[in-house]
């Protein structure tokens, strides 16, 4: 598998809750490796507010540790 | 689509708390791109109890990551 | 709105604890700005030891950052 | 109420899990103060693994705050 | 009760670990003292997939704090 | 039992998701010892949108453990 996870610096905040959003996913994909079955789930999930708030959840603790990583992006 | 997070700094507690709402929810558009399937949600997730203390806790997490990044306020 | 967070300092580790249940509530308050819906609501899941739990993660979070803002109120 | 929460400074680690158990437990007496309705509480989540489990998160957020706080008891 | 929770500090990532583990336990019995108890709901969620990764999230919450205490055991 | 944690520190920030994911399941593990109950779960949580979104939260919560010991794998 190529290198999906060179660093954890990015350009901007906004590029870190991309990278946030990313690590998300990747852990839901080594978890579960099939295209097919995660595909399967996105809709039930994408519907499902409990899933989507859930999903935030892991989203804001990323997010926390790639805005750790940049130093919060202070000039 | 335009910047929507420039800097994790901001004026205040409040603004700052204003921010982590902002980063909460918009985690959940990334997930769920659809204005109109969110909108059906709001319903749904706004009375129910659970999925309003689950939100609650993400907008903690990213306000402990907000604080954070700006040292508490502290003078 | 008038200012409801001016600072994260507090006296006291019992005004800190306060002041994370008033986050913990604010940020409820923004989800569903509806007293009406709120109050509707609270009987349920204040009767309910799940939504207590969940609640009281929601607070150790917000606490945790109050805690830390404050030094740990160490002398 | 007379003063609860002195410090979060405790003479050992174990202490300050006992201070951690409290703080947790302090989180729902606020959010339902009533003591029958949580007397009453008390055997249903006693006996639920998933709120058994769920209660121990809760302690470990608050435990990681006053470890910290203590400088995690280091000679 | 003997004392359970001498330190924080141990010998190896390995043994933060097992104290981690023991410290999720440990909040669990603290607010289920009864050993009966506890046995007979051990089954249950020992064979209950949600039940076993809410628990390895309290072990990762005190991981993240015995692993401080131990400065990462960073030589 | 083999050491199977000599260390959190890693050569990349790949490789410390890897062991993020590894220190997640090996919770699992001690919490559920047996090789067969784990095989007959696997297929349950694998399908289910909430158990996945789950365990990506104790993967990022161990993943925050991780880089913090990396010192965020900055140069």
């Amino acid at each position: 598998m190529t290198t999906w996870l060179e660093t954890l610096i990015t350009a901007s905040p906004e590029d870190g809750f991309a990278l946030a959003m990313k690590l998300s996913r990747m852990a839901v994909k080594m978890t579960q490796p099939s295209d097919e079955v995660r595909k399967k789930l996105r809709p039930i999930y994408e519907q499902d507010a409990n899933a989507l708030i859930a999903s935030s959840q892991v989203v804001a603790t990323n997010f926390q540790t790639v805005a750790t990583a940049n130093n919060y992006w202070r000039a």
